[in-house]
């Protein structure tokens, strides 16, 4: 079978997002061998990473020594625990070398390096905990637990075992928030000031693709509902930008009757003051007694315009849709006057478009999911980072996901949902 | 002293919000008198208000015969309690024939049938009881009131009365919200399917007008703050669109340390079902536990995009910015798949522009706030509804008013704010 790949990893580097792409060495060694990935789960989400990180930097033979320049990502294994066969079939469409049927014989192969975890949500510590022990590294598709005691558990297993752990939170690899965290809030130069509220908002309609209650979204046992589904996407945003430690949690949500799983809430969150009292000129502005805000909603009854906006004292910096995995970004600069403004638009085109790849018959494959191209950003990050010795990616420590994790449970907690725990299920 | 206007009346039949200006004949009558205005304070919304009444229906002799058709306002006297001579100035600036030197003895002006209440917040129940008391119908300014328990005592006041009454909430006014109210949302032809999620937002920045801290925005003892100020426009649309009672409110803010009055807040409410249970298909869609969700947030501290969204079932209608006076109206209608939508948007202009008026000395007088010429759909409403006898505007109900400052009451007491009392200020 052989692949036809159209764009090569070399042209991306005119987009503006392609820095983030490129792989560095490893301090200066000059034989670095290419990081070697197990997928565990063949369902739509690890079809759409397989196909995005093929897409982005090729199918390679992982035994044939890498160049000097690059550690790019390779793909070697995969694994399904319901069955062998469709491990094969999914392996033969993504011209991945190795299958198993079972999670445990993947993890036995001594020639992954570090294993995506794409499995249904039921399992997450489980699944966690055994990558852990076999001495693998580890990227857990969000939701990263069932709930804060469990997410708890995966890192401190991670921290003890030494390897590199992170949440696939593939949004905060998007070049858009990259240059958002880095340029934009970083140094003031655009002249914003301080944040002092944000918005961000993720539904989408069930009725186009999921079934009720069929549908694992709705399956209690299964770990289904907003809180697993959707609202990981706000809440990051949110902790990204603000901290990890709300100073209020207020929520108010929907919860199905008939499946017991969380269809939709609405979340305010009040933080710390970003900027110490005595740098701001006390006596010509106000001096709340607390931070910015956040105004988060989620849900799965309906579609919206999924927009993330940042509030600030001279400006508004606006993530466009689809703001879970953006393209573009519009930074309004407040100007004197009501409504005056300066606005500029800068737009970070995916590295590779949706059904890029041919299969060996000519067919070609699509993405399940809106802009998946983007899960190349997420495993770049992740080759550089364990190719650095980091355990942690800086854009998504494990702390940011333990603090998201707690605000779930809270939520969960405030709008009367039980939480499942995946010790009882 | 000669003005000249730039829009008849008859000009603004063509335009699809102009039906609302249309002030109706009162059952047959042929010989209906105009609606004589008086006008308590001289500040700058009675400024924006006036200016908008004359340009839309023009300066007219309140002792002259109307003719059968219509009966549209015309401004007889305005006075100010601070000083008659601001007061006969305004007079002079807007063409009104009479001024006084203090509220009492405009409301004993026995040509004033109704009387626009545009004066500072602190004394709302003093001069809503005062107008109420005169024998006169009544519009006051939003807010209402500094507080639930004086909202009811006005209402009740007027109710006993038999007065008209009516917060001057002039969003609700706008064609584009009677346009969604009555013919997107009412009969399902759009097929949007019932509502499952609003937003709607208003923050301004107070750095272009105001100064800290002393103007009445942050005064304390004036009835500052964002609850007063802001928070009704969100409050209203959602009110409006999604009932007067939430089961749950829930909100985050932030108060000043300095002046004591809130700045900034983020609210949810959940409210009832809009559907009873019955009418849907319990086996192929989720009964939720609760009805559809608002996420509100408003404040002093920064410019938002002041949008408001109605997130349906099986689309989305977007209320452009700015929403607490809107202009146009976008709707989009999902369609078969995920993203796939027909959008239609539609513009309702202003009757007539900002400084369209002109003062006999040739100078040009501007409006203070954005689209305050729509403060004209509002004084034509108010015409059309006392003409018909009715003592409240279904477009604005005074149930829905008290509703408001309910909700207004238990977020300031949330976020921690004392609540204003007139009786103690």
């Amino acid at each position: 079978m052989s692949s036809s790949f159209s764009t090569s990893p070399e042209s991306l580097a005119s987009s503006p997002g392609s820095t983030l792409l490129r792989v560095p060495t490893d301090n200066g060694s000059n034989k670095i061998r290419s990081l070697r990935w197990g997928i565990l789960g063949c369902g739509r989400v690890s079809h759409d990473f397989c196909l995005a990180v093929h897409s982005a930097f090729g199918i390679r033979d992982a035994s044939a020594p890498a160049d000097d320049k690059t550690a790019p990502p390779v793909i070697v294994a995969c694994a399904s625990a319901s069955s062998a066969s469709s491990a094969s079939s999914f392996a033969s469409r993504h011209s991945i070398p190795r299958s198993y049927g079972s999670y445990s014989a993947l993890l036995a192969d001594p020639d992954v390096d570090v294993v995506y975890v794409g499995t249904v949500h039921r399992t997450r510590l489980r699944d966690a905990t055994a990558v852990i022990s076999a001495g693998k590294h580890l990227v857990l598709e969000k939701p990263f637990a069932l709930n804060y005691e469990d997410a708890v558990a995966i890192v401190a297993k991670a921290r003890e075992a030494g390897v590199f752990c992170m949440e696939g939170m593939w949004t905060r690899f998007f070049p858009v928030l990259r240059h958002v965290a880095e340029n934009v809030l970083s140094d003031g130069e655009e002249g914003l000031g301080g944040i002092v509220q944000i918005t961000s908002d993720f539904h989408f309609n069930t009725e186009d693709s999921e079934k009720y209650p069929d549908s694992p979204l709705y399956s209690f046992k299964l770990a289904g509902g907003a809180a697993m589904y959707v609202a990981p996407y706000p809440l990051h945003v949110a902790t990204m930008l603000l901290g990890r430690t709300p100073l209020a949690i207020s929520a108010v949500g929907r919860v199905d009757t008939g499946t017991g799983v969380d269809l939709q809430a609405s979340v305010s969150l009040a933080y710390p003051a970003l900027v110490p009292d005595e740098n701001k000129k006390n006596d010509e502005r106000p001096r709340p007694n607390v931070g910015p805000l956040a105004s988060l909603h989620y849900g799965f009854l309906t579609e919206s315009g999924e927009t993330t906006s940042i509030l600030c004292e001279r400006g508004r910096i606006t993530i466009n849709g689809p703001s879970h995995c953006p393209t573009s970004v519009t930074v309004e600069r407040k100007l004197p006057g009501r409504g005056e403004k300066e606005t500029k638009t800068t737009n970070f085109p995916l590295p590779v478009q949706c059904g890029a790849v041919a299969e060996g018959d000519g067919e070609t494959m699509e993405y399940f999911y809106p802009n998946s191209a983007g899960f190349a950003y997420e495993a770049a990050a992740v080759c550089r980072h364990i190719a650095a010795g980091k355990l942690e990616a800086p854009e998504c420590p494990l702390d940011d996901t333990l603090a998201v994790m707690k605000i779930l449970d809270e939520v969960r907690k405030q709008i009367g949902m039980d939480i499942p725990k995946e010790a009882e299920i």
